[in-house]
């Protein structure tokens, strides 16, 4: 642990600069003092402020010493949900999605897509993964090639377990269900509780792919405004309640993508007394939930679940690789009809691949990749968004995650995003245009851009171009 | 290739003696003419006859030299399709199921399982699948472990397609979706071209996994009878299609699962063209076509359809490992469709495990061990049978598959299936009872045996005690 000792003290610093006990443009504590404080080296309170220069929060300079040049909280305004009032809608996301140029990749030199929200490779733990995959393959037996159980791999499922304890939750192994992937994860989830026809409650912006896989299933939504600051508003997800009939909740309780926005623990703890009050299934997206920026792992609304009706669904595809496609689900009281669906649609997860992530959990190692991958995106969502404040016209909006990958950017009203994605990929850069995340029409001009690149030049020179040609509109 | 050269001439012996030219009970030509008609050495045609003798089809005694025993072809009857007559039917295969033991495994020590009709590890290639899987670890690149293509890996395609070659097909890697194996590939396929409370025809008996998945989708079934020499009956698959309003078929043209019937080419081409003709989708489960005993791969229906009605599924579940988890499917004129759901059911398949299969196919290990494989197969499956012969009552009736892993047994009238499977489990053995092999309530005296044990003393002792547990009803 005493190697990531510098990223605590930098998180410190940060909440410092951010609640003004240490103003910005004064004189931070000198390396001297600081190590004096903590009880460090001269060389850890070095690597603190480094990493807090390398989020664009510090600046230093010969004689003058390190000065807290931002907040890393709010300073522009944060984008607002759409003022669409909630609406039964039919899902056309696809439609959408099929006229767009397709973001398969792999692209030309120089191409830059800011529109997927996974990790790029530099944020991969590549060697302990490879190293991971090749003690699975040397450990192999004859019975990790016959058919996985349907519920997923014992040793994996223990140890997911064993993660509920960061977020106050108390799983068991027996309560999870290993999935390829969070998607099929939900997919399964979705088609335990509803019928097609049904109609599901999600967050406006809604992450397209949920929409799509809705869509698919051939449900129908309604869309809950959700306040960059608070989240989607309990009283108003009552009346809809009351009012319609409901099959399911689908929400991304942590760092919502797009828009980031953390649910509170009392929001969190109402929605899971609700669905036991009302019966009613709550599927929970926490994909993100793993990549806070704050000192502490966020809870989920599983959290607070007595009665299981909270549907937990998560993966390993943002913290350690998306094409190992392992997700899981802790589904409650419905464990028995997803893992029937489970079976007659695939039948289980491929074991080699269940071993390996097990073994990065069992060493320590996924936790320490964390360690250093948390820190490592919120730079890269630090000086994204600081640059695009730089360079896009003023007046537009940001998101202020405190977690995930994304930015979701709200821009000037003329500015159609559709026709902005257009232009970008002209000039060979690629991002997500707003009316993906929403079945309402609304989102026009909204872009939400991933921050998954390692920062350098080159992403720079290509915000810059992204923000001139907002001003194009 | 010469490694071999004793399964083809033990191939030419055994059709030999199934048309009598050489007749039971008398001698065969002696290893020196044999080696010397063959152009092979002695030791060549010593291995040729002793597979024959390991088949349990030739005895070698002292002096007398080598003696067909037995066909490798009829000689019990073979057991009838049900005689319901075809109508749209709800499935409940999922409640005949939950109230059954659940047949997971690991088993206790000396507890012999002839339920599941997969590949037990003596018949995976273990040793070359490890070195795959090493080698694809090896070669690992960060791209990797980025999200697959929902198509899925280009190598593994590249590959795939060449198979088609085989079954005189003539696919190209841009016709293949790679899925999480042959069920997902059905799934996929049936909600491309289905709406739930349409019909699917089947044939009867049908495997339960399928009638599970349609079950699942909500679908109904028509089961149309599957005569054990003949298959279906193309005129009553027609007066069907003309009745009744069909959605889809989803046939197993290749080694029935459960009774082993093979359709004939002409009913091959026959269903291709109607497919065609009356724009119905027909999905082609092959997932036993490699495991043909005799001399050449069976074709499909997908090898006569010219105009993308035939949806092929496949995966190398019954040929590498079922732990895998790989399928794919060529669902022609619905690919677009069938990757759509894919994308929005869980993205893509995992990277890793493509790789280490796509090595293998190109290595030609695959290849090599098929050819290893399918005389194994066909001993197991003849033993077996010769057991069951020699230890049931007289009267009943056994499928005499070409190829594949299980045998269909008619037991007399009086024994209940799913009574003799508890029986037969309170003597530590399992079998698959007929009642899930349909929807119509029929083959109550039918059931499923799995011949994928090694063959030894004690599967012997165990086909015996089911003999004695049959002769108690």
């Amino acid at each position: 642990m005493k190697d990531f000792q510098y990223i605590d003290i930098a998180n410190r610093i940060e909440s410092m600069i951010n609640n003004d006990t240490y103003p910005l443009g004064e004189k931070l504590p000198s390396l001297r003092v600081l190590s004096g404080h903590f009880g460090v080296s001269v060389g850890t309170s070095l690597k603190a402020y480094g990493l807090l220069i390398d989020k664009g929060l510090l600046s230093s300079r010969e004689k003058s010493g390190y000065v807290p040049l931002r907040k890393s909280t709010a300073h522009t305004a944060q984008p607002v949900a759409t003022t669409a009032a909630p609406a039964i809608r039919e899902i056309n996301v696809s439609r959408i999605i099929s006229k767009m140029p397709v973001d398969a990749g792999p692209y030309p030199p120089g191409f830059l897509s800011f529109f997927n929200a996974s990790l790029e490779t530099h944020m991969i733990p590549f060697n302990a993964v490879r190293r991971s995959l090749q003690k699975a393959s040397r450990d192999l037996t004859g019975a990790h090639l016959q058919y996985e159980s349907t519920l997923g791999n014992q040793l994996l499922r223990e140890q997911i377990a064993r993660l509920s304890f960061y977020w106050n939750g108390s799983l068991s192994a027996n309560e999870i269900l290993v999935t390829n992937g969070t998607l099929e994860a939900l997919s399964l989830c979705l088609r335990a509780v509803t019928q097609p026809g049904d109609t599901v409650v999600v967050e406006s912006p809604c992450y397209y792919g949920i929409l799509q896989c809705l869509e698919q299933l051939q449900l129908k939504v309604i869309e809950l405004p959700c306040d960059p600051q608070e989240g989607i508003d309990t009283g108003q997800l009552e009346d809809i309640i009351d009012t319609y009939d409901i099959a399911a909740c689908l929400f991304i309780s942590n760092f919502n993508n797009p828009n980031g926005v953390l649910l509170s623990d009392e929001k969190k703890k109402w929605i899971a007394e609700m669905a036991r009050k009302r019966q009613l299934p709550v599927i929970e997206d926490d994909v993100y939930g793993e990549l806070y920026f704050g000192p502490a792992r966020p809870t989920t609304i599983k959290t607070y679940d007595k009665h299981g009706w909270v549907m937990l669904c998560a993966s390993f595809s943002k913290t350690v690789a998306s094409g190992y496609r392992i997700g899981w689900s802790a589904p409650g009281r419905f464990l028995e009809k997803v893992a029937q669906l489970k079976a007659t649609t695939n039948v289980a997860t491929a074991t080699v691949l269940q071993l390996s992530l097990a073994d990065l959990l069992t060493s320590g190692t996924y936790q320490r990749h964390l360690r250093k991958l948390r820190p490592l995106l919120h730079k890269q969502v630090l000086l994204t968004s600081q640059h695009i404040e730089q360079y896009f016209p003023s007046g537009i909006k940001i998101s202020q995650p405190e977690g995930g990958i994304v930015l979701w950017v709200e821009l000037p009203k003329q500015v159609d995003a559709l026709k902005l994605q257009k232009l970008a990929l002209e000039q060979d850069i690629n991002i997500a245009p707003g009316p993906l995340f929403s079945s309402t029409g609304g989102y026009r001009n909204y872009i939400r851009i991933s921050c998954n690149k390692q920062w350098n030049r080159q992403v720079e020179q290509a915000i810059r171009k992204l923000g001139k040609l907002v001003g194009t509109f």
